[in-house]
Parts: structure tokens; sequence; C-alpha cells
């Protein structure tokens, strides 16, 4: 059943987006439009509400909500792929502490694609087993790397953490979290898991079309998440916010900021024009990591900023506003902010490649030529200084 | 100017092809259409008869043909690039033997964007850097990964090769090539360099819509170009002309294929009509290897193939036909063609990616969504087994 809805919703073509509004494809993974987001037809809210990471990312993969069963077998399988082979642990422990942690993420999955490369690229079972591995050992790559980066130390990942985000943070940190914070690690995945043909998705795809294995479709697409119009976004949003010592200078100085036109990080959205419905449940996560004990001051701030947004620019948060400050509170560096979202958006990267491959495409679209007309050959001896030539091309 | 030409001449939209046809963007860099492909205006045929890679690698990345001092300085800051910082031959060090090239290549950019990053990524200057090291560096990663993993051998990858392609195969073989072999790679390159919104290019121009480094953008590129419906079809070509022990033998076998409906591949191409004007160079490229005696065995075979297919399926050899052949010659294992095709479009790819940042747009299409309508959330307790629900949706 195809949903017209969405199409009907769709905002008109923007002139900062190539092809915005040509159709590239077709999906069953997801719906934007309005104020709504489906994954498979289910509203994100609910699930984001409701369900584990894991849950949905069986949703996205596997195409459908698993049983309890399924679901304890499936954690099962992520839990037995943390493992990260020698060769990949030789790889990151190569990389510096300068790195940024999207390049070290970029640079973990190409090389567990040379250590483990998928078996067989027409055979879709091999894909969910790539994607099953993707999925559980990303956090162990970026959590490996940082303790032996900064501390020197060779962590264990193979832990007994239930979860994706669970582990994460565990790895991370070196303290098992509370139940609070791994269900919010599971709204945040949740909220970043999917998002239909985004730049990093559409990257996904492109790569795909050409035959290519996961691995190669997932490090394109972490390159292309990392750029700050995409994913970099939400740790431009957390610098945002860190900038005022309280509320109340915060509302000041964005004001001061919008009169200046600057551009405020983390508000607004290309697809989203009535709201994003991924900051309601993001931003019910922080409130609930305060009401808990979690400081309040940034909490404070980031609202104080929504609402002189609200009101003088009539933008909404998008969902990396409050994204930032879920991870800050739960202990997690600014700089691996957008690693976590590459980690949850993962789910729905290989769920497209997967489709993608199904749909037997290669993409391939056709240039406007603006350069110039056909020119005559010019040996070495006899050219123009090079400057003065591409000033006059 | 508008070369509107290239536009009447451009085929039919493809069923195989999402976006076919569509404009996605606007590009100085080259015009196919018909039988021609111009870099800039230049004919291709001109520019690998008569050029150095360097000097196409100048003129797509710097906007123009160099004088012969424009080249020898360009030359000589590439020579100076060649090295590979530590940290990145350790992470070159911990690939296996078994690891395809490709994924080697990606690797390794990968690596090098976390020792060296893009300094700025709004400076075009940062951008010309990053490329001139890419550019030179790509041989080195190949050639040390590949002397290490099979032999242990840390080799020095600073030499004084005059060229990237004589560089490649100095590194590679451990002697220094001849000058006809050295114009091979120049050739060979110069073909490979540049081919408007082909399926890598665009992947590498996706990426940088987001504004993401131009490190991301290549290994992105090397991803989708590793496809076999891609640049990892020379591989497959040469595979086809090394099945036959004769010419006879070929003929007799390829017009049984063809009556099968097999696909032979090296031939034909989506968006030449009357013929791919590369294979004109690279076939006499390969000829000339075997009259200065280069085993002919092969060449015969491949020349042989190239006339029945012309006769029974009236198809054209693409550049991978010769190319395959010529990489052979020069004494490079199969497994690394398709990455000197990434070497050489290296240089189209960073080229794009600057003409891309100068647009300044994020590239984001829309999708048809064929999934299923709004579905109201279910909780874990009330599933049915996910192969069910999959197979309903």
């Amino acid at each position: 059943m195809v949903l017209s809805l969405t199409e009907a919703a769709r905002p008109a073509p923007k002139k900062s987006v190539a092809l915005s509004g040509v159709v590239a494809g077709r999906t069953a993974l997801s719906s934007v439009g309005g104020a709504e987001l489906r994954y498979r037809g289910y509203d994100v809210v609910d699930l984001a509400t409701a369900c584990e990471f894991e849950e949905v990312a069986h949703l996205l993969i596997y195409g459908a909500l698993p049983t309890a069963a399924e679901l304890a077998d499936y954690k099962a399988r992520l839990k037995a792929a943390r493992g990260l082979p020698e060769a990949v642990r030789r790889a990151l422990e190569s990389l510096p502490a300068s790195a940024h942690p999207m390049d070290v993420l970029r640079s973990g999955v190409s090389a567990l694609g040379c250590v483990l490369p998928e078996p067989l690229r027409s055979n879709p079972r091999g894909a969910t087993d790539v994607a099953d591995k993707l999925l559980a050992s990303m956090g162990s790559m970026l959590t490996y790397w940082r303790h032996f980066a900064f501390g020197g130390r060779r962590i264990e990942v193979e832990t007994d953490d239930d979860s994706i985000g669970g582990h994460f943070l565990h790895t991370l940190r070196r303290s098992t979290p509370s139940r609070s914070e791994v269900d919010a690690m599971h709204a945040s995945f949740v909220v970043y898991a999917e998002h239909e043909f985004n730049a990093s998705t559409f990257t996904a795809r492109s790569i795909a079309g050409t035959g290519a294995d996961l691995y190669s479709c997932v490090a394109g697409a972490i390159g292309a998440l990392g750029g700050p119009k995409h994913g970099g976004a939400n740790e431009q949003a957390f610098i945002e916010m860190c900038r005022y010592v309280s509320e109340d200078e915060a509302e000041v100085r964005v004001r001061e900021r919008i009169a200046r036109k600057d551009v405020v990080m983390g508000f607004g959205h290309p697809v989203y024009v009535a709201g994003d419905p991924r900051n309601l449940v993001i931003k019910e996560v922080a409130a609930r990591l305060v009401r808990e004990g979690s400081p309040s001051r940034l909490f404070d701030v980031a609202e104080r900023i929504e609402a002189v947004m609200a009101d003088a620019k009539q933008m909404f948060p998008n969902v990396d506003w409050y994204s930032a400050l879920v991870y800050h509170l739960l202990g997690t560096p600014q700089s691996m902010f957008t690693a976590l979202f590459a980690m949850a958006r993962t789910a729905g990267w290989c769920a497209h490649v997967i489709e993608q491959r199904a749909d037997n495409k290669i993409i391939r679209p056709a240039a406007e030529y603006i350069g110039p007309g056909q020119r005559a050959f010019v040996p070495i001896a006899g050219r123009s200084p090079a400057a003065a030539e591409a000033r006059a091309a």
C-alpha cells in the first residue's frame, strides 16, 4: 500500500539542495512528511517510547518487529559479534588520539572489511551477517581506540552487556550504566536509526548500486554523515548550548546572534515544516535524566534557546538539539556524538543497501555541462601560465 | 560557453539506471556524448596521446593544462608527498594478504585522513593540498601493503621516480620501468582520470555536499568504484580474456557464450552509443607494448573477442578491455587493476569535490514510499513471528 499522504505533505524543493524533490528510488523503510516520521508504517514516537533499539534495527533490517524470542535470539547474535579481530585492533591502535572519532569509525569499518570481507556479494544472508557484525562492533571500535589512544590501554570489548547502547557506555566509561541510562541510549538510537533518503543513506545506496560490499557502503555513509550539514550538526549544537553560563545570558546572546543573522545550529530541518517529531522524544529523555539527578544547567539553557528561537525565528529544535545534551549527560565526549548517530543510523544504512541491491539499479545521474566548448589541444611548449588560463575558462 | 551538443547526444534514459538522464548538478570538468569525451573542452584522445597524467590531473584539479614550469613545480610537489606517515604504515601492516587491494586503498585513505586531517574544510587551498597528497601517496599505500603482506618487507616508498605511474611500477616491481612502460601508465591514467557523474564520482559529490572532508569523499568513491558494475569490471574483463589459450578457442567459446546469453565483461557502455573513444587509445598502448616485445597471446585473444563481439552483438570494447591487458603486460597483478583505476580517477574525484563545494549544495533526493501505510504499534508480547510479518507487509 502506498502512503500518498507523505507525497502530499512533502515541502517544496529547496534551492540549497540538489535533487530536492526528485525521486531517486523506492523504499519501504520509512516515510517522512509534515511532522511525522514512520519506520515501515510505525510512528517513530511509539517506537522510541516503547522499544529497545535492537527491536527497531530488527524491524528495519529483517522486516518486522521481533517477538520476545526473536529479540532474544537477535541480541544473542549481536552480543557474540562484539569482538574485534586482531588486525582491526592493530589498525585502530595505529590511529592517533588527535583523530576525529568519525574518521576512526570509518577506518575501523574499512579495516574490518579487509579482514572479514562480505562472503558473497549477491547473497542477502551475507548482507545481514555483515550488518549484524557492524551494528555489534562499531561501539567496540570507538571505545577500544579511545582507551588505547588516550591511555595506552587495550580494553576487553567482549562484555556481557544486554544492548548496543549499554555496551558502548560500559566500555567507554568502564562502569555499568543504570537502567535509565541504557533506556536513554535506546531512545536516542531509535530516533537516529532511519530517515529515508538523507545524504548519508543516499550515499550508501549510490555505493550499493555498483554491487559494492556492505563495508564500502557504510564507510562511505560515515564519511557523508560526518559533514557539518548532516550528522556533524549534533556536535555543533552542543557547542552552541555550551557557550552560555545561564539561561538568561543565553537569551540575550542568542537574540543578538539572531539580529546579526548568525546560524544557530540544531534548529530547523529541510524536511519537517511543522516541527521535528523526534524532538519530543529526545527532549523528554533529557528531562528525565535531569529529574533523576543529572545537572540541570545545560538543559535550562537549551530549553531557553528553544523558546527564543520559537519566538524570534519560528524555528523548532531538530533531533540533534537535545540528543547532544543527552549524550553529554550520559558522559560521552562531544567528539563522539556524531559517531553515536552513525552507530544508530547503521541500521537504516544496512536496510537501504539490502533494498538497493534488490532493486538492482546503478545510480548514475546526468550533469549539466557548463565548461568550455571544444578546444584545440595545445602542446606543452605553447601554453600560457595556468592561472591565466583558468581565469579565462 | 555551454556545449549543447553533449545534451543532444545523450542516450535515452536506461531502466537499469536510477536517475538516468536526470541532471543532478553542474560541471565544467568533462562532457560525454556520442563517441566523444572531453576534459574541460579537450578531446581525451589528444590528451592521452600527448600528455603525462600529471598534466591532466593539473587540468582537472587546477583548471588548466600547465606550462613546462608549472608541470615541473606540480611534479616536485607530488614527489615530495609520496611518503606515508608512520601511523598509516602501521595501519597498512595490520591488513592481511587476503584483503582486496581496493579495500586496502580505502583503508589507507581513511587512515591518512585520521593522521593528516584536512586543515580547513572551507579552504580550497586545503582541498588541493589533500588532493596532491592523495594522488601522490595512493600508489605508495598499495605497494607498501603488498610487499609487507606478502613478504614482510617494509619498502621505501619515497623514491626519485618522475611520475605517479612510474613510481607505482617501480615500488611494485622493485625495478625501474622503461620509458615506454611509464608512457603506458600515463595513457591509461589519462583515459581513466575523469568521466562526469559516474557512480563513484557522484558518490564523492554526495559526500562532499554535507561539508565532509576530502578523505571521506575519496574513501567513499573507492568503495563505489570497487563494485563489479563499475570499476571492478576491469578485473572481470581480464578474467574473460584469460579463459582461452588461443584466439581460435576464444572465438568458439565466446560465440557459445553469446548463444547462451552470458554477459561478456568489458564490452558496451551505458553512455557511449557509437563506441568508447578511450578504447582507441588504450588498445594502441597494448599493441605498442606487444610490438616492443611483450607476449602477444592475450592481445590476440582480446582482439579476436573484440571482432566476435562486433560481429555477433554489435558491441564495442569499453575502456576496461585493453586497460586490463595493459596493466597485465606491465606486470601488475589482476587484483590491483581496479586500484590503478582508482589512483587515476582520484584526479576527477578531487576536482568534482572542489566543484561541489563551490556549488554549496547538499545532495538529498526524495524517495517513492512503497511500504505499509500507518500501522498501530504492537507491544512485544502481542507480536506474531517476524518471518510471517515480513511476508505479509
